[in-house]
């Protein structure tokens, strides 16, 4: 079997992520032992919450170890198997990280059936990022029809499934994405109401325009000057969830926004609810998102785009874009090929 | 009949509100028409959120305007009546506000039984304040047994209810109150576990060690350095109903806190839920509080203490000494006897 590859964690990024703080390792394809199968990776997943795991600030999950391997979730096959849960051939969910062949004791792995929708679609619409915007928008951000929902990086995996279900539960949804190609995607390809530029200096009043009635929902996850310019328009009994911060993963020292001495007069005033969650929080949830969602992909009411990076070589590089929005889509990384 | 008198609020207060921000006039009490009553004021409740009122910053209720009486909730009595509703003797629940006498059409008067428990609580453990703790503490801090709950302002109105009701279900209660008198009256009378200074300079240090599993639900009535002294504190998924921001409600300019730039970072982080909130956006809540709450006084397992200023004219200065804690318990103005 040719040598596999890993990219390890060389040094905890200060600030952006750079090449050199990753390496590029051959090792030689490990063997399973006994209840272990063997994985080759065909797609790994990129998402922004992996810079979280390159810091040891406090967080929700430990951070990728320097000298580790990193953390990532995948769709692979079996390749070989002493589990009797797993046949040579299947296709899993795991989360094998960043690098070619991975062994697992099967804990962990969802079988993913190659006739229902394209495997990659269970680390996107179908996977994690799906999930999390349908959890996060209907438990947290719960928008009635009539309302407003606002959701930046529009046109990613995530905000781009939190818009069409807000249209979809009879809300407006007004996007922000990064460029006239993107928003024009976010308007005309998945029906949002609108869709702003955030690199616009007039976003603030754009996105007052935007909101005629303000905003009822807004789901967090890029932080910065986005949130700067949502927080004067939030109306009463306003729900903003909050699932990333990607404009401050990069941020050396955490500047206080604008508005944080008013944060909590607005929070008593206006009533608002501002909720942290991951994905797994809303675990219960599996299954109602699972049929949800392959429904409405099926009737083309959510539509998703994927956006390629060819070998694991490129990982690195590939996340290094998604923080700058250089993606266009759900990123992923094509490993290697659907079948070996 | 005597003349009757108001308090007017004469001029928006500047930071804390003066003596001269309030007039003191008399007047002829008016005689009820068809369908009214005129209530005679026996209590009349002061109550923190009136800081508010006073000032035309956005809220969620239109202020008092310049010239007007000043707004609050009373315990009336039904000295003449038109309305076939209401008898003359009849005790009432109404918002009479700063004056001793006040005609009423008779919509939102609630009816008050003396047989049942001292008239002034109507307005105080079995009126807005305690339903203020039992709805935020129970419909958003939702306090599970074994969990630390901190409440300021502890030997207050709605701080002595928030402990209580926190050790009712089984929670650590950690309190923050003003000086060792009401320190130890909330650990020694009301049953709190612990109960620090504010204006100890060793508070953060000291409610860390008073929280030793950290803290699971921050009940926020003061704001300020309570709240930077809470916030690194706060558990994983740990709730913090807003109801008031009282160390907060003088200031000119609001100051961000030290935590302002880390606090979406730990939202995000801890999964922490924020949520401002008023008495009023659960008033389909009054039955079970009030069944709920009568039930734990009889039983001894909520106590209250009331603290009793003789006079209306002695209003403003009672509440310009509650802004700074000058009461010890419920803040009430004796306007009248209990019956003329």
């Amino acid at each position: 079997m040719a040598q596999a590859k890993r990219v390890v964690l060389v040094s905890r990024p200060v600030g952006e992520p750079k090449a050199s703080d990753f390496r590029i390792e051959e090792f030689a394809p490990p063997s399973p032992g006994a209840g272990e199968v063997l994985l080759r990776t065909i797609w790994l997943s990129l998402d922004p919450y992996m810079r979280g795991r390159m810091s040891d600030a406090p967080s929700y999950a430990a951070p990728v170890p320097v000298g580790g391997v990193m953390e990532g979730g995948t769709v692979s096959e079996v390749i070989a198997s002493e589990n009797p849960g797993f046949a040579k051939g299947d296709i899993v969910l795991s989360r094998a990280g960043w690098q070619t062949h991975a062994i697992s004791d099967g804990k962990g792995l969802a079988k993913i059936d190659p006739k229902l929708a394209p495997v990659s679609t269970a680390v996107g619409v179908l996977g994690m990022p799906g999930m999390t915007a349908y959890t996060g928008l209907l438990e947290i951000g719960k928008p009635q029809a009539g309302e407003t929902v606002v959701v930046a990086a529009a046109s990613g995996a995530v905000g781009s499934a939190v818009g069409q279900i807000a249209k979809i539960k009879g809300a407006r949804a007004v996007g922000i994405a990064g460029g006239k190609d993107k928003c024009d995607y976010v308007r005309n390809e998945l029906g949002f109401d609108d869709c702003l530029d955030h690199r616009d200096p007039a976003l603030a009043a754009k996105l007052k325009d935007a909101c005629p009635k303000g905003i009822d929902v807004y789901f967090e996850n890029v932080g910065g000057a986005v949130f700067e310019a949502v927080f004067p328009l939030l109306n009463a009994f306003a729900r903003v969830p909050v699932c990333g911060l990607i404009a401050q993963y990069n941020d050396t020292e955490t500047k206080a926004p604008k508005w944080a001495g008013a944060m909590m007069r607005n929070v008593l005033t206006k009533r608002l609810t501002i909720r942290g969650f991951i994905v797994s929080d809303f675990a219960a949830r599996q299954g109602d998102f699972l049929r949800d969602m392959s429904q409405w992909i099926r009737e083309g009411k959510v539509k998703y785009r994927e956006f390629v990076t060819e070998g694991l070589d490129n990982a690195p590089g590939a996340f290094m874009g998604l923080l700058k929005g250089a993606n266009f889509g759900k990123q992923l990384v094509r490993v290697g090929p659907d079948k070996a």
